[in-house]
């Protein structure tokens, strides 16, 4: 089974609090986890809730990644999507992991566009 | 067991080949998408490949709609995640379905954030 994409689902638990609510610190992890799996960036959008909370999303020529965070309660919800063989998802952990210090990571991985060859 | 977002993981195929690639409609079908859930829409960002196919993302105040389009087969990717309790993801899918007009319409609807209260 041939598919067009892969798509890692990640629920973070327990992360460090003020780097989910730091709008300039998920811009650059994302610009981090985009140059870390070999994607190419189109470009990056970050939103800062009031009074807390930040989501953002980079637009990739291969797909996107995206971040909602609650700091409240530690969590943030994080998608990355990928097209090509060239890309390889996993490869953006690390930088997601070093900026948001989960304590708990769960992954689902996904395939997307799933074809009998 | 509550939870803090809705995520649906949609997978369309044998869609209408014009609108896969047609990218002002895909900006105006996440306008759409977005109106007839509730959500409030942050920003919408689209990109058009060569020679073909479209991503589109649209940052809600409640998460994000994405698109990504693969018109040489028929097919698209989209997920549409939403946090709270005013906005129900589904009541986007008409608009969906309508510009996009999938002959096979496959959705996987994972909760995110999910916690023992």
């Amino acid at each position: 089974m041939k598919h067009l994409g892969k798509h890692l689902i990640m629920e973070l638990w327990d992360c460090d609090k003020q780097a989910l609510d730091n709008q300039a610190g998920v811009e650059k992890m994302l610009e981090d986890a985009t140059n870390s799996c070999g994607a190419t960036l189109i470009c990056i959008r970050t939103h800062k809730f009031s009074p807390q909370g930040v989501t953002g999303v980079a637009v990739l020529a291969e797909s996107h990644i995206s971040i909602h965070t609650w700091p409240e309660i530690g969590y943030a919800a994080m998608d990355i999507f990928t097209c090509g063989e060239h890309v390889n998802p996993e490869d953006a952990i690390p930088a997601i992991r070093d900026f948001l210090k989960p304590a708990k990571f769960d992954i689902i991985d996904i395939k997307r566009g799933s074809m009998v060859e």
